[in-house]
């Protein structure tokens, strides 16, 4: 038969991700016409603010690891370590590090062990137990190709079938809902709070859990991601406390996507592992059957090494037979990119104060953790004024997720092209300004609402400008 | 509920992946045990056959490649020309091609765009243009984090639900079934032909598809491994065009695993886009539907980058809307690693003859297929002398895989432990040598017949002498 889109998967058809979906396609030709000297488009350039691209934008890497990694792509040049100090600057720990690292890991083009290099799973059992202050063992530590894959993994091994059930919170990443479409189980969606800034609401998820069952699913995990996306919400201590007694209640597995861990901007970052430790460590019998899977990457904050597809999940109370599936789930994809993972060890092995690279690495490390606090501050400053819009305060991640009112008229002019009304705020929007956001139906949104998403990677006040004329042109067209 | 393994996906628990399986784990223990200093093993080190991991031998990365790779992990040295030419002699070519990878794709920090770097989709077009002599478009070209990723891509979009049927060659490289339990489709085995060189057969072809069409399996691709894992077989014009020609018959679409079209020792690499636009000019009318789908990676040849996860694949007569899904459903894992995409670039436009880095490139890439066709021909001329041992000449790819006859006290002492014959002896060779296999069960193999694959990347005779000496003892013990 000849394969056609009604033959083919169809839990592949389904399945939606509107981060790289229909918008960011269109964006991608606009710079293509724009790169080949196209001056009829009513901007210069394009701005990807779909996605959390930070090098794209104006991130830069941070140069211990960089420099490191030069070394490991072209370890001859540690025989010529005169030329690297004395003409190239590069300090002695960077040598040291790219020497440790070829000694443990080998060549970065070799297939490392399934799960990981031995000893960067080793360096990262000793950065949870610095970050944590509970022991941390690497056996229970799987390297992956950003976090992405360790989500893949993760549901892949958990869905059943079509009975099974995850709680994914709303908005959401859509890895989640799309993996699952994928998988053909299904999502129940838990609202969060946006009077709240965002928060999560026990009560809430109580009452989807609670429906989900009545209904028959067999619901088996709760997906958090702190610092949000894309809300941008940072939960505190006792949020974080109120899920694990929850999940701890309902026997549910615990997803904890902690990508966004060093982007907050108010508060602190509390982990989902600290907290359950501290927890089991005052009343033990009580939570000492939690399972919980927490995500991290090299992909966002001050590393934002994302097309180097780096990442781990690290697993508490798992069965041993679960994880001789796990590992065999990775283990058919050989091993996630060996550089990505040298990349990780460098995230969670920085530095540290006296280290030759340090005075850099702390400077740069600041320096787009001030940047990116001040870019959201002024995105935020921005919505505040426009008409119709509201939006939280930024506390972490990339991005915001404003709230927006559009009059009648222009709820009309989208139904009257078979569009839902933000997806078609944001392809104006795009049309008029090379601005790439997505619709925050593309998320899931609260019935009657309409939101979008935009990371606050770029550069400059000029893109911010063009967000509020276009908006105020537009709310002017459909008044 | 508790997470157990009879809860969990049970099709994760079904698939099977003996490459990284049992014995490879064990291995890696022996290794750690070595590296701890423990001196109790009769082996002084271990040597992973059971996987083809060039670099982790003895196989030395393509010195071009790696001073690309470094000038692209750290582009700061690029402003330092004159160090890098007159003091670490890097050549023009290399800082040309740096700098031209870093204008078109930027930050190799950064994602690019879902389906890879436009213009590395280019650069392989026009090599395929150039190995096949007849037009690519870059439109259907798809970068893959190797070609695992790559299959896994499609069969994810190709399986429809259990009905659906793939047939794949028995051996096969352990991916295919492992991705078919997963997506819980159906593998419809035919068999290789052993007594003609592992040929392909078309005649058990259609007796393997008459069968599983008659069982109503919905059989919808034929997967061909040329040259062949784990057999080393390299497949004639005739054999390409007779499997073409059958796949149009019953409207099949071709995958064709080609990632060791370089590893050829004995005649040619016949490309299945080649040999089929060739057939659609003879007879247009005839061909002119065929569904081709052509993997290839950076991970063996004579670039054997695996760690760096690299690879393409190229549709051909796909229908617009089938790879609109393919497009969404890689998507969702954002892109493939950008310096494993880089390494691809570099795989098919490597320097040419007047290129300053031409020479020593030649040197490297042919000294290293030297080396691999003199290992080969010394384990073949090995293993020809061994008792009860048949194994048919190298013809391409990393692998000899050796049929054994073990003796019926043999056979009685696997049963006895309850382990497969070749597994046993298998086993009893890494406990003794140090030396890991993977037992012809973990491939497939015709009923009453025993083998092992070996890849035959390790440098040295000594390792081939401890096969002959534990094969022989073995055999003694069992007479």
């Amino acid at each position: 038969m000849r394969l056609t889109v009604d033959s083919i998967n169809q839990n592949v058809r389904r399945a939606q991700y509107a981060v790289r979906g229909e918008l960011a396609v269109k964006s991608e030709q606009y710079r293509a016409q724009l790169a080949k000297g196209d001056t009829s488009l009513p901007f210069k350039q394009v701005i990807s603010a779909n996605i959390g691209n930070p090098q794209q934008l104006d991130q830069k890497p941070i140069t211990f690891f960089r420099q490191v990694c030069s070394l490991l792509e072209n370890p001859q040049l540690l025989d010529r370590e005169d030329v690297l100090v004395n003409s190239l600057g590069y300090k002695s720990d960077v040598l040291d590090r790219a020497r440790w690292l070829l000694k443990h890991a080998g060549s970065v083009g070799a297939y490392s062990a399934s799960t990981g290099v031995p000893v960067i799973r080793e360096s990262i059992a000793r950065f949870l137990e610095r970050r944590d202050g509970f022991p941390a063992d690497p056996a229970h530590i799987y390297l992956s190709g950003g976090a992405s894959a360790g989500v893949n993994t993760l549901l892949n091994v958990l869905c059943a079938d079509q009975s099974t059930g995850i709680l994914v919170p709303i908005p959401q990443y859509p890895l989640y809902t799309a993996t699952l479409s994928l998988l053909n189980a299904q999502c129940v969606p838990y609202n969060l709070d946006e009077s709240k800034a965002w928060g999560t609401d026990i009560d809430t998820i109580k009452a989807a859990y609670d429906k989900a069952k009545a209904d028959g699913v067999d619901v088996r995990a709760l997906v958090i991601i702190n610092p949000g996306n894309p809300t941008g919400a940072s939960l505190s201590e006792a949020d974080v406390r109120a899920a694990i007694d929850f999940a701890s209640r309902e026997k549910l597995i615990i997803m904890a996507d902690e990508v966004y861990q060093t982007n907050v901007f108010i508060g602190k970052f509390h982990s989902f592992k600290r907290v359950l430790r501290s927890m089991q460590k005052k009343t033990p019998a009580k939570y000492d059957d939690v399972q919980l899977a927490s995500l991290h990457s090299i992909s966002k904050g001050m590393v934002g090494e994302c097309g180097h597809r780096g990442g781990y999940f690290e697993l508490v109370g798992f069965d041993t037979e679960v994880e001789a599936n796990i590992y065999k789930f990775v283990s058919i994809m050989l091993c996630s990119p060996v550089i990505g993972q040298c990349l990780v060890e460098l995230m969670v092995n920085p530095p540290r104060p006296g280290d030759p690279s340090y005075d850099l690495y702390q400077r740069e490390y600041s320096a787009t953790h001030e940047g990116l606090r001040e870019r959201a501050a002024a995105l935020h400053r921005a919505f505040s004024q426009m008409e119709g819009v509201s939006c939280n305060e930024p506390q972490g991640a990339m991005y915001l997720f404003p709230s927006i009112r559009l009059p009648q008229k222009a709820l009309d002019a989208a139904a009257a092209v078979g569009r839902d009304p933000d997806e078609f705020y944001c392809l104006r929007l795009l049309d008029a300004t090379g601005i790439c956001v997505i619709p925050g139906s593309g998320f899931g949104q609260a019935p009657g609402t309409l939101h979008f998403r935009t990371t606050f990677l770029a550069p400059g006040t000029e893109w911010v400008g063009s967000i509020v004329k276009f908006h105020e042109e537009f709310m002017n067209e459909y008044r």
